[in-house]
């Protein structure tokens, strides 16, 4: 095992909710204690772009210029490109921003001289002064695609163009059965530094099954023997950010996290060490508990300030007795 | 034969000086009188977006936003993208202004889908509130390779990224052997609308070459049995724009007009019927005159103001017989 000084904590995680939470961690560790491993199942190709709308949002989030008010992009942006793309009469849904549009550039620019995606996001990270590693989830392209009463949607097209509001009945992740751990996953997990792992509250149909989906990933984790954390994104029957509470009543669930914990016990058993409930489920807790070898603990989840961000930390990670 | 009102002109043209007279012809003629065929050779990928660099100088000329003064890229330009570029740490050699940007975003998304350059083009043109049929010489990618004492260097790089500086010995066309004249062009050289070819002062080894080397196109286009009139891009021994004097003397070139015209004889033989030097070079028009079954003309060809580029667009159609 690895001296103190060299542990490390994985973080897997989706777009926003997740990305609050690395924050905090972040904060609370020395910043190269901490990877977090990021779902790519929402990249998609966009006017040639290779765009990873998980992996920028922890790249503004962590590098301290996310929109926090706005919940995405960029802080200060400006929009000189969307406005000459309409002009063009370019249907503009996903919005391009100006700086946020370098990112795009460079990484698809490095990705077509046949840098891997691991590669790429090392650059970004390390180009915007991050010492978090971040790690794309794969380096082969996965497709999230959302199965609706519209039909099968592309996730960006559900999530931005058509705003979630085609009804949910299913997700398919494709290419996700071959995709492979990048390497230097492969490396921190052989390594024997990782001493905990945190599944932060991002949703977990679409942003975190298609992470322990890469073939053999989650029972990798499990090998680890390590406390693995989820900490629930739906606190009192709502999702505090996103679709998660919508897809889960139209795929029948009940809304709440105590339908998160069974999913995540379903999926993968034995995972999950730790469930992290908010303290407004704390009666749920009380029933989840029976029989169960994990451990259901509450805590106050809500991640508005930056002190929130670090207190769930520090409790996620006093949990773990890190 | 087409009738009078159905007549078209045909202008091959490369970048910045070929526009000028291609925006005179356009301002002369019914703008769905002329056709503009362009070099592609130039074209690459930058950061994941397929440019076109001469027809975007056409479609900006015509369009009336070009920026005259710095003599590519659009007026009014913002550089919001270029400076976030810069401070992700990347070279930014070739300038990629914001309204440009969104020029290249559509175009990579059109083709991403699978169009045509030549639908591509003509979706851009419209956009751009352009009525003249603009071309690109080919739907297939060509790339231009500059031979010179540095090695091999991609046109953009030669022509950019190293301004010219390096010794050119030789061109070669990527691709081109496997190049087709787009539909749209061949139905035009098929109607019998094309009643006059002008080939307008654009560098003769890196714009109007790799046009003419579209295999078959010369040929075809001298089969018209039309007018076709050569506007020299070299003035008093001086290339009115870019390195066309350069090469030539690195060639081992004599670095005038009459070298021009002995370039289109010897590699296009009974191709042009007229050539048309500029005033300037009237004595070099006299000995080239001997023995030959072309014509050479002499007129102002130095086009600063739009006047100076509809006159020799006049000139140019008279001497057609237009």
């Amino acid at each position: 095992m690895a001296g103190r000084s060299e542990r490390k904590v994985l973080a897997l995680s989706g777009g926003v909710g997740g990305a609050k939470l690395a924050l905090g961690l972040a904060q609370e560790l020395a910043p190269q204690a901490l990877a977090v491993l990021v779902n790519t199942g929402d990249d998609f190709r966009h006017h040639g772009l290779h765009i990873s709308p998980d992996i920028d949002t922890l790249l503004y989030t962590l590098s301290g210029r996310s929109n926090r008010e706005q919940g995405w992009g960029l802080e200060g942006e400006s929009w000189q490109v969307r406005e000459a793309l309409s002009a063009l009469g370019v249907d503009t849904w996903f919005q391009l921003g100006d700086r946020d549009m370098a990112t795009h550039l460079l990484r698809t620019g490095l990705l077509d001289e046949g840098q891997l995606l691991s590669a790429v996001t090392h650059r970004l990270a390390s180009a915007m002064g991050i010492a978090t590693t971040i790690l794309p989830m794969a380096e082969e392209a996965v497709s999230t695609v959302v199965h609706t009463d519209e039909g099968d949607l592309p996730f960006q097209h559900y999530f931005v163009r058509r705003r979630c509001e085609p009804a949910v009945s299913g997700f398919s992740f494709r290419g996700l059965e071959r995709a492979r751990p990048p390497a230097p996953l492969q490396q921190l997990l052989a390594s024997g530094a990782v001493a905990t792992v945190v599944i932060c509250p991002s949703n977990p149909f679409v942003s975190i099954d298609p992470i322990l989906g890469v073939p053999g990933l989650w029972q990798q984790i499990a090998a680890l023997q390590v406390p693995v954390l989820a900490v629930s994104p739906i606190v009192g029957g709502r999702a505090v950010k996103g679709p998660a509470a919508k897809m889960m009543a139209e795929l029948g669930l009940p809304v709440d996290a105590a339908a998160v914990v069974r999913h995540y016990r379903q999926r993968y058993p034995g995972l999950v060490t730790h469930f992290v409930l908010d303290r407004e489920d704390a009666d749920l807790a009380e029933t989840l508990r029976s029989g169960a070898d994990d451990h259901i603990v509450v805590h106050d989840t809500l991640m508005q300030s930056l002190d929130d961000k670090r207190r769930l930390a520090q409790s996620v990670l006093q949990e773990a007795r890190w």
